[in-house]
């Protein structure tokens, strides 16, 4: 078992973020070849998802979506006023599980892996744990 | 490995239930110290989320969005007539994967795991597994 | 460890299709009698969740809810136009964890293991990892 966590600092109040290539690195340099790799998000207003990274408009997509989905004037009663943060990072999840096979993370033609920034520009920390497989 | 099951009532119709120190307290008794916990809902009109605990108005918010986010009205076909918690049920998800590292469940500061109750008040259940890792 | 993929083919643009006798069967040949089951979709307009599968209004009922809670009309900018379906994606998620007990998937009595459509009709595959326990 290899673990760790980096950081990564976001730039706007809300984007994704591809980490695809900081995890596969890691992947790398634990000599794996077959296994699971575990990502943990521990911010309670950003989170992880796996989706198209071919096209920059997608992640533009996806954050403008959810600004639709989740009510930013609802009444709520959390002071902070970021609660439609905290609604979107339970919509995402804050952990995602990856196969891997031959030392590679098993991932569609089109699939990226992306940290979701819901209430930054802050910076932040990903865990990985990266477990191989008998 | 560990695994078990635990009970849960719930006292509303929805509401988020803080099981953090159950899970703490299963980790302990496992005496693992390197590894992944595993939590799995059994239910349909029910989910997992880890969100922020500090402040109990954020799971307030997070109900009331999610009734806001979910049609309520939606003209559905399931005669039981609880398809909007079916939904958010998906929504939220039914498993958690948490690292664990010197015995501690590696959360954010902020961070505690919630049981999502979508259609209660009922008595529900947890499987949880805690594996060590080499 | 067992691994391997298979494919579905679905017949509608959005659609639930349960896998959990494939699933199922995958386990029995794996002749694994504790662990936990990885299961992987690598595709970005589509996605996996548990939930009821005694009455197949429910997955009607998640599609359905789910078209009127992603804006279908909203000026997406990426340009092939199954942005909903990309957003749809990340709200159920690519990825399903189920423990093992027995030779047996611990589901609940209503639960079973859907993949999820959202841009079809299409021939799709699904990645699954079936690793043993100590």
């Amino acid at each position: 078992m290899r673990a760790g966590k980096f950081s990564i600092t976001t730039a706007r109040p809300m984007e994704l973020v591809d980490i695809t290539a900081t995890i596969s690195g890691k992947l790398q340099e634990s000599g794996i070849r077959f296994g699971i790799c575990t990502l943990f998000n521990p911010h309670t207003t950003a989170g992880l998802t796996i989706n198209e990274g071919a096209d920059p408009a997608v992640g533009h997509d996806i954050i403008g979506g959810l600004k639709k989905i989740v009510p930013m004037d609802y009444p709520y009663t959390h002071m902070e006023g970021n609660s439609p943060s905290h609604i979107m990072a339970s919509l995402m999840g804050c952990s995602l599980t990856i196969l891997i096979e031959n030392q590679k993370l098993i991932l569609g033609t089109w699939q990226k892996i992306f940290f979701c920034e819901f209430d930054g520009p802050r910076t932040r920390s990903i865990h990985w744990q990266i477990e191989a497989s008998d």
